[in-house]
């Protein structure tokens, strides 16, 4: 109770203080505040500041969701959220993000790949990712996950074939197939106490932190459960062509490369029987799913509004055909996630592809060893393998001369198996693959050997990111290599400034499929008869479980630009007295010009007509390799595995068995053969 | 005025409802937006919001200023603003940053280039780069940038020469030189219309948006007119070691590797008298600067701190040899700018250097081209010679057969001239440099030519950025090529996927800075008297102002791994009739295996050992070289320039002048030969 006369009017001062002091925090102060909510680029044009913002008035998702069925492209004040609006607080530093990713064969590993180097340039924050795999899949990102040894990154997998009954009823014409359906029964797949998770397309490339995204999270209100970007494309409002009907959806509709799941409240709505209703009786009327996950979402959420939160635009900035996308990026300040949802992906037709291109370009080639960054602050355990590695590094002393060699020798790299598609060849008893290792600058060989070797191959590349992007397009560039799907390419990335041949060979070896390999070096092409010779021949001496056994193969040489291969070895013999052949490593003065028998004793008698008549094989022209362990060129192949002499001291190096550097062995497992080469 | 009785009443719950208002709005409406100042990350330890914010008491500088006689790194209270202050708002979509860098000679540019384009992968506005050169620097950078072509980069030189007078007088023991003290000179060197720059040292590599730091310059006070990063290191306490006598500093001083300057204010504030005075008072008890310019900033601001507005220690993580700014980036959740501020650079003892390599690395590494996209929405001239390049690539048919080598031909690569350290022959008559070109694969042809031709040689690289930085380890490893300082090393930077051997020799052809050059292949290794024989010859026929004239040199090949290189003729003609050596394409199927005058008339006269006594150069093994538009590697070096024949129809090409593959002619400019060969 306030007191009467002058107290009354200091009363009332204080009123008038108190009011102008509200006046002040509701417009001076909250002024400043919301110049920060700008998101930064104050000046930019089409701000909406607070469009997501709590104080919003609760139909803003309403209003969102109405605007949808007019254009909300159009006019700014209709359209979706663009990214000047606040930037919500991020998560804690070292928060656990999840992220969901389906993906099955060789294209789509190569794919996801990509999209996880991005997200982990930009990344900040420990990562647990779920990937729905296929067998082949799973076997290449198993591998790759394992060798890449990445801190904070945990991956778990989950068994895309056992959820096929669960989809595989949806008539679907979209290219992702049965496996793009599967994001649908992601909240019944992943595990019970997963209450979040970003579900992302393989197509995704990130230009940002995923954190940025998950803080969208904090937007839901208490009923939404999915957070969507809207459709950058006319498709779903069914005037795309004529007789075009699409699934029904709310205007645009939504596009569900970029998901935002609360895993907990689907559950709790249940999900499980909501989708598979609304895609049963929508199958009453449409023959098929058209954009397959994507259409039924969209049947949902126009039955459900409620569920959805609409993201801003550029969070999922869709490269499709006739995409409607640059409203979105030309307006915004900064793109967040680039979408490459054309079939064609990076070749769509777009005057800004280039620009979008070069993002995604920068991951593909990006050195993925350099994201084997910690990081700070954040405890987590490390990778399996990684603490013992550490270890022994550090022990190791930098003055030893031999320092060089033992530290490649602990490198871990990278490998990356199976990168292109692959056939596994059919299982047959006395089968040979062809095992060999290279580097970029052997590239040529490949189209040789395959025209000499039908069989099935294992071959590993030591490459860089970028050159095992070469490497794709040279394959998709030559007919022969293209044609060829029972050659298996296992990429090994490199790091540090050895070519790692044993731990090569191994990869290729550990990764051949058949009952027998023909270990060869790259620079040897065999005969063309050799791989059914090498058949009949294992089948005839009756090797494998009865008889352990090396088969020993001559080698020649020519030094010849172009040269016409002897198919018979009476054209052979004929072309090393002409002196256009020479037995191998005649020029190396390691060797005899003519070996005598006391120091070849096995050439004479393979020379010989009347010898064992073993189909050759011939060396190429061999140029000097870079970066190799192999410092003497000429002795590839041929030298035990564990040797590498410098090539000043030959006369110091071993005899090596002239006529017999390669040869046949069973693979890895049989009894009797080392399973591997001792790695340097 | 209120009204009695029940009014009264009334009033007074009014009031109360407008405190209970103002509590609202003071706790739970300004905690709203305190979460948002928080910078995103509200759980990060030690942040301290609002401390950049203007509400804070005007005497925070103050504070800053005091706290920093302390130990500012010692306890949260204490330390420098962390990044967990709120972000500023960014500057306006389209604004125009200003950066000045101090750049001098070759190992400076190389380093300007990796902090460049770390700028400009995060950058989303328009730069405008400040770049203060001596002249070797200005001619590497104009013509890389100038090749480069980045969208919305503009560029200005300034000459370091010109302000050395300005400088000089300071004694200085940092290995910076005078170009470190250069940045004081700043406001009276940058045009007098520039009111703010960001002035970076080279060894910076940027780890986000630049524009972010120029958002610091909204926190400047009224009087503040620079900005800086405290020291991460105890060198200004003068506790390093015994009689350390390091420059006045305010506590732990300021490090100078990131400043934002408000050029407007200095120049107001009289800096030019400012530091010079400061400068030469100090200097009356202090025998040099330690630290360049660093320590006349400390002094300065120590003797008026209201100069100085610190800066979060993220925008400036020193890694110094013995550097405290663990504190300050194991903290934070993002880092903003890494200073390899130690002398040894990357190879700095720090348990983290690893981390921080990797950031640096990626830029290192990172293909420059992808870097040439444009901003959205910001409209700004288009570098010189873009937009018809643009429309000539438009307007290019891609059913057209020749699409590639057309495509090819209007590609502007990417120039990196003198990428590692030269110095230019004396200027000599006669002089001849050897002049060729390569690619990554033919590295090692580079330490026997070098063996083989003692004089000045321009040698233009076909490489990736991630080969320059092999290349360039591979220099620094050979004591032979570390030895030369006449061979000058052009990057010209690989893109398409053709070899554009025309374009590279004409780089390589500018270069060059003798009157005469010797246009070789990098296959053949000339005669080691071919350099002095030569230059005695041009000397003898009398060649230059008097003569036109191409010199003729016999070329032979070896096809053995290992080769004693002939000395004289004598021993040439032996190992020619040995077998041992060939005349230049003998093996090839294109040429007799023993010419027929009639076949190769040049040859015979040549063989004659009473003919001529040219030196011979003798070609090296030639491996099939990728990537290449030269289809027939036996022809390099060999055919006309401008064609490209398909190995398929050997006999449709011209018969090659056998014996005359090389030549030596007067360098561009002069008179009679064209000074450039036509690309490709």
């Amino acid at each position: 109770m306030l007191p009467r006369g002058r107290p009354r009017a200091l009363g009332a001062a204080a009123l008038l203080l108190l009011l102008l002091l509200l006046g002040f925090l509701l417009f001076g102060g909250d002024l400043g505040c919301e110049r920060r909510e700008l998101g930064g680029r104050a000046g930019a044009p089409g701000c909406f500041p607070g469009q997501l913002m709590p104080r919003v008035p609760p139909d803003w998702r309403l209003r969102g969701a109405a605007a949808l069925d007019g254009d909300p492209l159009a006019g700014p004040r209709d359209r979706n959220p663009s990214d000047c609006g606040p930037q919500p607080p991020l998560p804690p530093k070292c928060e656990l993000l999840h992220v969901a990713i389906v993906c099955a064969g060789h294209n789509s590993s190569r794919d996801v790949i990509t999209l996880v180097k991005s997200m982990l340039f930009y990344r900040k924050n420990p990562l647990h990712l779920h990937l729905v795999t296929d067998a082949v899949a799973r076997n290449i990102l198993e591998m790759l996950f394992h060798t890449w040894m990445v801190p904070a990154v945990r991956v778990s997998f989950y068994n895309a074939d056992e959820l096929k009954p669960q989809v595989s009823w949806i008539p679907n014409k979209h290219y992702s197939g049965l496996y793009g359906l599967m994001k649908l029964v992601l909240p019944s797949t992943l595990p019970a106490e997963l209450a979040r998770v970003i579900v992302l397309d393989t197509d995704i490339t990130f230009a940002s932190d995923i954190a940025e995204l998950w803080a969208l999270f904090a937007h839901f209100s208490d009923m939404q459960a999915i957070g969507l970007v809207e459709n950058q494309s006319d498709w779903y409002l069914g005037n795309l062509w004529k007789n075009h009907r699409p699934w029904p959806a709310l205007g645009r509709g939504f596009n569900t490369g970029v998901i935002l799941l609360r895993l907990d409240r689907l559950r709790h709505a249940g999900w499980e029987q909501m989708w598979r209703l609304t895609a049963r009786q929508e199958l009453l009327t449409l023959p098929a799913t058209s954009l397959a996950d994507q259409d039924i979402f969209n049947a949902v959420i126009k039955e459900h509004p409620g569920l959805v939160q609409p993201l801003p635009c550029v969070w999922n900035v869709q490269l499709s055909d006739h995409t409607l996308a640059e409203r979105c990026y030309s307006e915004a300040s900064d793109l967040k996630v680039i979408h490459w949802n054309s079939p064609k992906k990076l070749r769509v037709k777009n005057k800004h592809v280039e620009f979008f291109r070069n993002f995604y370009l920068t991951f593909l080639a990006y050195d993925g060893n350099l994201l084997r960054r910690g990081l700070f602050g954040c405890p987590s355990q490390p990778p399996s393998g990684a603490e013992q590695l550490q270890q022994a590094l550090a022990q190791l002393d930098e003055e030893d001369p031999c320092f060089e060699f033992r530290q490649q020798q602990l490198t871990v790299h990278r490998v990356h198996i199976t990168f292109l598609p692959h056939e596994p060849p059919p299982s047959r008893p006395h089968d040979v693959t062809l095992v060999a290792q290279l580097s970029m600058d052997r590239l040529q060989m490949l189209e040789a050997l395959c025209r000499h070797w039908p069989g099935p191959m294992s071959l590993a590349l030591y490459l860089t990111d970028a050159e095992a992007q070469q490497f794709l397009r040279f394959v998709e560039a030559s007919p022969v290599l293209a044609a060829r799907q029972d050659v298996a390419y296992h990429v090994v990335y490199r790091e540090g400034p050895l070519y790692p041949v044993n731990q090569l060979r191994n990869v290729a070896l550990a990764q051949a499929l058949t009952p027998y390999v023909f270990l060869s070096d790259i620079d040897f092409l065999p005969a063309y008869s050799l791989y059914d010779y090498l058949r009949a021949s294992i089948e005839q001496l009756g090797l494998g479980s009865r008889r352990k056994a090396a088969l020993v193969v001559p080698a020649f040489e020519t030094l010849h630009y172009r040269f016409s291969f002897p198919r018979s070895k009476v054209e052979l013999l004929a072309l090393l007295d002409a002196g256009a052949l020479y037995t191998f490593r005649n020029l190396s003065s390691w060797c005899c010009l003519r070996p005598s028998p006391s120091i070849c004793p096995t050439l004479p008698a393979w020379t010989s007509l009347t010898s064992v008549p073993a189909p050759p094989i011939v060396a190429a022209s061999r140029p000097l390799r870079m970066n190799s362990t192999r410092t003497c060129p000429a002795t590839m192949g041929l030298l035990p595995s564990n040797t590498s002499q410098p090539c000043s001291s030959p006369g110091a190096l071993p005899e090596a068995p002239e006529a017999a550097p390669l040869s046949t062995g069973q693979t890895p497992g049989q009894p009797g053969l080392p399973s591997t080469i001792p790695a340097i």
